[in-house]
């Protein structure tokens, strides 16, 4: 290995752009040697040259079969992320995949055991377990700070619906959204979920539904540890971004609320105003985003186990799915049912 | 009429005092001229007797019988409340029926249908209606602030949980605690509750389960208007009394926290401390009692409907009846299967 | 003594009223059997039956001379209240007087002489040092909490100017209005003042400043114990009635921030909202007005001093005359310039 | 001048270093190429090489006679500023230079005079300007949300005292503290000083006194615009790094609180616990350092006035010494007395 990690990219759409970025601004341990995809064009190359990446290509190939790439970062769509990856391991590269490995159950296991049997380094994508409010959030909890715990309870609304036609090919809020905030269920109860129930409904945008989709639910959780788990979810806060969370215990409360662009508060005749939460994952979760890179190449330099695993990568895709069985079948659903 | 409002009051214990002592100090539209309670002794005279009480008796028909009494406010056990209701009726006085009216549901509707041939005023004690927050809320959620409604969200956590002989004759949780939120859920949406999923277990104290109830339980809930809710209950934040609630629509979210004896934070080497929540329901409610009775007073003075009715009061029995049937049986359960 | 406390209030003004009616809504241990005005009409009347006072006069000596009466409460102009105190003081009967005592320092200093001849308590009306967030701020700062005390912080402000009419009786801004803050200054930091140096300006309405008055000031002030103070005053604040302290030491900060009618918070496209603070002093402090008199009430019953003396009246009116000095002639002032 | 702009950067304490990383890692439209300090040690080597520095040199003249570099970044001692100052415009380059650029206002404006002779930008390193809440606070005043400004009010408080030795060489405390905030008066109230008043005192460590020094002020200020101001400054808050202002006007006020690692609320028996401000400025000023730089880079770029010029840091300095003659002589001082 270079001193330096040797990154290559597959995938340079607004994730993939992202992990650039923040590699060539915030990480001077990694560096970005080249990045694929298909639709290259000159807009994407200019914003990579800029960034010192050396090649940009439209063939994904030129990343696995370059023997001085130590690190492949999969950010193309997700029905390529499990074949990607399986190329990837058997290529001897570590791999940081972007969520959710798959939509599929049995590609997410041959993805797993590629990876265990090419003994390479998979992380995925779920970077809001790097969160400065999440992570102090887990810190407390771990500390025994609210003891046993009782219910967790995750808010997580976007600010705006995506198009329909988005939704079509996204796998449906569930798997495409909740995913994170089932991952974040599990990291912050630090317990598996068991079983789940779920509503799910069209309330924001007809044309969602229409897709076959739902853009408002409440999904309830028990754990196997006791304790329960409520997410809400909606694809549209006008007010921006609504990212909270609480755990609730035995011994205490620990909540985190939303981050905003400054703590200003104006108070005049009309009432007392401050700011509207951060717009959207950028920017809330831009520092997330390095972090979790940071530990994913700490964990390659160190040989240790990267902070989220390939099993975190299945566990939210089997609650997605059971949630959405719930939906469609107006009952809860354990996870032992997907998951057989 | 004379001039105050003369009230008897049946029942003289917790509730049975705060309702007596707020109509002394905050209510001069009225007066408290008997109360009564199986159980009098010479505490409750000398309580009474300070508050100007005029009598004080074992025999609660002493109030029903009283040509000279206007009001009869019901703060015996709930067994006896439909009863009491029935007599105070037929006897032709106005009735404040703390809640809730009974737990068998025909014997409320026997209730409601004497109330009605009687013609007389009929409120029942869900007091939180008439609380600063809540209010707001209401106020808000009516003008329209927060647009259609899509989530309303309760929480609502005692301090302490009660002793398992307490448990035994309340009915369970649903029918004791939740069915102010069943309530506040009603009044908070505008709508009725059509279906109740409810995860309910015992993390809190044993001698709960085995007295054959729940302690924390995640209730969630369809609205006839399509919204969606969700209820977290537990008998236990041991920081004190946690009432909060908030209403997300399609024009944004409004939401409120807990009140505190004062605003002071506290900065230190240690870090950043404010105070807990006020400690139970007597420090968070006191106002919201006088308000009710107010404006209970007012639907008496000016002939017009209490604000709390008792429909208001039969709604929220059958929510807690189909709540704890969806524990028992692990499925949704619509209220119309418990109210054919 | 009768069992209750029997009061005479002379003057039946805003603050006249504010008491009368705290005592007969709050105060059971006390009773206001007369009212006296000269300008005494028939809505003064209804409102003083309504409450039950059985006498209302022009005449204050109707008060002074009723041997039945144990208190009086001083609520006329400030020229009338030494020797409203004085006469009342011969007469034996413990007065409780609002604030300023007076704003000549001979006759406060007589009105004085008088109390202690007599031997009977007194009480000057500064009201805040009972308002719930000073009393933590003060209970913070006498455990320890913050150490030894480095500044305190005042901001108060009103929620809109008087006019300049009423500005030309006042006695001026700093007798007016920064009373409160001087007695609140001393009453946390447990120290007197010892100099002053005032910057005052007229911002708000220059008719004020046309009355021979200010608007706007900033205080700072050196206390005895080394401690520094400011004190923010503004006529008008148009987001309502300004009432923060902060009290900072070597051990950490104690701050308490505005009361508002409710906790709401609504978030919508145009941003976050809050509450404005309460309105002005009849809605963020009433239960203040109550609660010193209650601590009035209990010194006479036990015959210990009452929580706020005659010296108590005196001193903010040093500092308040030291800065006025201060504005005039552009330096700092010691109170002993004043106070020779 | 080349693509990048080409930075020398003269000092590599702890403040060159916070310039030579932020450049390093966020701004990438520059570069440092060269870095001087005469105690140039293997560590400092080690650090700025890691950053692709690549020449690091005892000598500032190396980066002075560099034809190659566009702009410098003066870091040294304060003693040193105006002569190095006046080198770097003399030899043609744009400078960037720490404050305050002198104690000397003599010095200081031979700087002046050399920069504009040259012809070259100049900006001064007051990054408190380029912070997203005093952005936020500024950017409101200036839409008239809070009408005509009445108080500006900036609380500054070090988390914890300087050693005595530092004390000595520093200026005093209000050259080497409050000079951000008497740079933060001036940029909030768009006004110049007129007049100081200054009580300062040493309430935290006697060394700090024993060196001639104050730890503790509360200084007031007037505007020419007829505007107060108050700065409070303390060199120990034992919580961490105390930064907030309030500006105050005829249509309302906003105000700003100190940032925090996360919004975590933690609640349990023991209270409500928050976390402390951020430590120290590096914790919370440090996007602030990068800001300043990059509208640095983009006012040589475009040809326009940097946003905080020469004369941005000469005020600071003439309100400094007034301050420090105000305590000195017991009176207010206008600034007109300094800057004759």
């Amino acid at each position: 290995m270079a001193d330096k990690i040797r990154v290559g990219i597959i995938g340079a759409g607004r994730i993939g752009k992202v992990h650039a970025e923040s590699i060539a601004y915030h990480i001077p341990e990694a560096e970005v040697v080249t990045v694929s995809d298909p639709f290259v064009n000159a807009d994407i190359e200019k914003f990579m040259k800029n960034l010192g990446v050396k090649k940009v290509t439209k063939d994904y190939k030129e990343i696995i079969n370059d023997k001085d790439i130590d690190v492949v970062l999969i950010c193309s769509p997700t029905n390529t992320h499990s074949q990607y990856s399986i190329e990837a391991a058997n290529a001897g590269k570590h791999i940081f995949c972007e969520k959710p490995i798959d939509m599929d159950i049995d590609k997410i296991k041959e993805t797993i055991k590629a990876v265990e049997k090419a003994g390479v380094k998979f992380q995925v994508g779920f970077n809001r377990r790097f969160d400065h409010n999440f992570l102090k959030v887990k810190g407390l909890v771990k500390e025994g700070k609210v003891g046993d715990i009782h219910v967790v309870r995750i808010t997580s609304r976007d600010p705006a619906a995506p198009p329909a036609e988005y939704v079509k090919g996204s796998g449906g809020m569930f798997m495409d959204m909740t995913i994170h905030d089932f991952d974040m269920a599990r990291y912050l109860s630090g317990s598996e979920v068991e079983e789940v129930f779920a509503y799910g409904t069209v309330l924001v945008d007809p044309a969602i539904g229409a897709a076959g989709d739902i853009d408002t639910a409440v999904v309830t959780l028990k754990f196997a540890n006791g304790a329960l788990g409520i997410i809400e979810n909606s694809r549209q806060a006008v007010y921006g971004y609504d990212q909270r969370v609480e755990v609730f215990g035995n011994k205490g409360a620990v909540e985190v609320s939303n981050d905003r662009q400054s703590s200003a508060v104006l108070s005049t005749k009309e009432g007392v105003a401050s700011e509207k939460p951060l717009y959207f994952f950028l920017e809330r979760y831009m520092e997330s985003f390095t972090e979790e890179k940071k530990q994913f190449f700490a964990a390659i330099k160190n040989n240790t186990a990267p902070p989220v695993g390939a099993l975190d990568g299945l566990k939210p895709v089997l609650i997605a799915k059971a949630a959405l069985k719930s939906v469609k079948e107006g009952r809860p659903v354990k996870i032992s049912e997907i998951d057989k």
